[in-house]
């Protein structure tokens, strides 16, 4: 096609590859959902319909971009690796933050209804999104493990603290009993208060969703018609320790450059 | 809420603000919409409901973002234009990009329903976002005219291709016929052998869409029960020429810094 | 040449082109100078010695870049300016910062013998540098009047804090005499106890030095041998306050984008 | 000291802190250094004074600098690699080029007279700067080897044009002579036509200079007179193979992170 003479504008385009040979992470961040989870009258403090949306809109990140390696959610946020071998998009930052922000925010719509049948969507759900490069396997575990503490320390308290509203509190008063409260003092106060053993609440509320790709046998029909079973790759969802080294040492194909 | 020893991590993320001064066009396009298009059946060379569900993305976007001054739409692209003075997210651009993006998307999944009721959703749409700085008003308007001249240039090819393909052609052939042609040739071409006048074809198609925000009068309820009229800002979309100078002195507020 | 099999490392270099139609500013800082003007003793609170070596290797900078419209310096600080057309060098920082800092820093070693004959030169000066890009006139115009104000303030309380000093007050008193003190007391300290009036304290002083290209005579000799008159460029070096209009109207060259 | 209203222009400067967990690389190139070694007849095609001014001007940026870990020069460039762990100047790009090419070069200018004393120093040598991370050891040590081979490469041709001219061959006939030769072609150019053994060249020139710090015995007068030996850290300069493991084996403290 015709070129115009106002093409020069493109030289204002800033490059924005992010530097190869380190793994990036795009992590994508609900906006506002305080108030999207009270204006659509989520559970509390976990809503297991809407956490499994995330996941599985995170899921649908994962098939559209193969060259994901991991996914890591909790809550509002998710957070997608990328090895430091990938060249997807010239690893340009806005490229695939937006392209994931995009895919992870259509799934969520499209697929809100299935999820969460009962509840109409009332508002515009949006998810912000931001690129940041780790040099090292190191650093990127330290990255991941950050997430799954905060996950940790987000629902413990986030347990009590309903378990004490619930129980006829205040939400003002509640946040004061658990102010510079331990873990310690948390656990005790679910189980001797409420019954309720923290180490029993399910896993995906404790450790978050962690996607990977696993070999896994799969029913196939054969050209004959007959079925058979054959070996894959498929997506899968853990609510596991990613943590410490047993994750990482199940997994190694997860770690190679 | 604690923190935890791999906090250290935050540190990795790279400060990207956009530079203060300039004026920052955010523009999100489709991915793979060709086949996007195709696997909907939408109408070519245009399709009037598919471009007023990108229209109502982007009044989406304008609402969510007040500082959004302008967009300038076509095809499957918008361009959403902030004032130099803007501090929106700290002029951080993953948060600029990120977040229109997904409101962009969500409301494009959202009212899908709404604008194509007859044409189910088949596939995942997606857009991809980056900003770019303009640092002065003469190529802001540069810019804008290149988005403009580019919808011209595809429509009256477009025009003229499916015309040539509907009358019979197959693609490769309609390709080859259009080949360095001129826009006078294709002009002729449209009037001489299907009696179009590229001028009578909807100024939608021919000049895509600008969206900005104008002083209207709107009936209002009045306390005592009766109707009034009030002056308010209401966003509104055109199909005009935004080249020349006439637009752009028609709305001086546009290009207050 | 041969190419090897680790000229891939060339991927690692990352993009840093300057926005386009940006002036742009490359300052030049001493490090480390209050301790060097100690070691080398040089006069208090102004060494002219000094400033004229400062300005001759700012000269030198605009001799060898002649795209380097204009330079403003005060103490141990340079800084120069580009205009929003340049392409030298495609407007990569890291080459326009290194370039304009090693020319400087090479000058100033090279001819300090000429300035400071009798002070030989015991360490080695060490400038930093950074480029910062502005979108317009006005906001360059205004980072020149923050350097110009800056040399005020500086030479003001300079000039009382060494006329303190010198009359025998130890500099620890003097900085306390001195804290929160207004403009109009330090020159009426200046007046009134050491009969100085600020504003005959020579203007290179005060106003720092600008430089600028100008058209002027120039002898020249003929072909004949005879010598005749020619208009050419030369460098000037003025002290003159650039912070109103009057200087910028003087020389209209300067703002031409 | 008082602000001015202008100090918003601060808020220009864009944040140029290099990544985290990376090795950085601070390049030094000379610029026209081609015409500078002609315009000071500097020795053909290696001059030994000029490389040894080259060699103390690295020195001192590591004694100016100790964070620099090693240094690695050749002809008219160097490179300085700082740790992973390295914050020195919060790891902004622009202070870090600049601060070392600014010593580099004042070192260059200020013991010229004492490396080439009976050559006047002509014009003024300038050197670029450029900063680059490299995320891991391997591509660390791929990047120094990248700079080694090429100094191989440059030396070798190097030795047979200036035999060539030497020998009364003009420069571009010398150079015709060897387009596309290979390696082995040019080792028995040497030795068949001129009786030059490669590898007898000597080994600054074939593998250019790396600059360590190492333990070792240090001579000291002790508080009563007499004389000791003490162990400390010694800059060395070593022309070696760093390509292989050899070298990185017998310095492990070079490669702590």
């Amino acid at each position: 096609m015709a070129k115009s003479a106002y093409e020069y504008v493109r030289t204002f385009e800033q490059d924005d590859r992010l530097l190869p040979g380190c793994w990036i992470v795009l992590r994508v961040d609900g906006k506002g959902f305080t108030r999207f989870c009270e204006e659509h009258k989520l559970e509390k403090p976990n809503d297991g319909r809407a956490l499994a949306l995330m996941d599985a809109s995170a899921e649908a990140v994962m098939l559209a971009f193969p060259d994901v390696r991991l996914a890591f959610g909790e809550s509002d946020e998710y957070s997608f690796v990328l090895p430091p071998s990938t060249k997807l998009y010239g690893r340009r930052a806005s490229k695939l933050v937006s392209l994931v922000v995009s895919c992870f925010t259509a799934t969520y719509v499209r697929r809100w209804a299935e999820f969460l049948p009962e509840t109409p969507l009332l508002s515009t759900p949006m998810f912000d999104g931001r690129a940041v490069c780790y040099p090292n396997l190191a650093v990127l575990r330290d990255y991941l493990s950050w997430r799954q503490v905060d996950t940790h320390i987000n629902n413990l308290y986030n347990a009590c603290f309903w378990a004490l509203v619930k129980g006829g509190m205040d939400q003002a008063a509640a946040h004061e009993r658990l102010k510079g409260t331990l873990s310690s003092h948390k656990n005790e106060l679910l189980f001797s208060e409420y019954g309720i053993n923290y180490n029993e609440i399910p896993a995906r509320f404790r450790k978050g969703s962690t996607l990977i790709r696993q070999r896994a046998e799969v029913r196939v029909k054969k050209p004959d018609g007959s079925w058979g079973v054959r070996e894959k790759w498929v997506l899968q969802v853990l609510h596991v320790d990613i943590i410490g080294n047993q994750f990482w040492e199940e997994h190694p194909h997860l770690v190679e450059p």
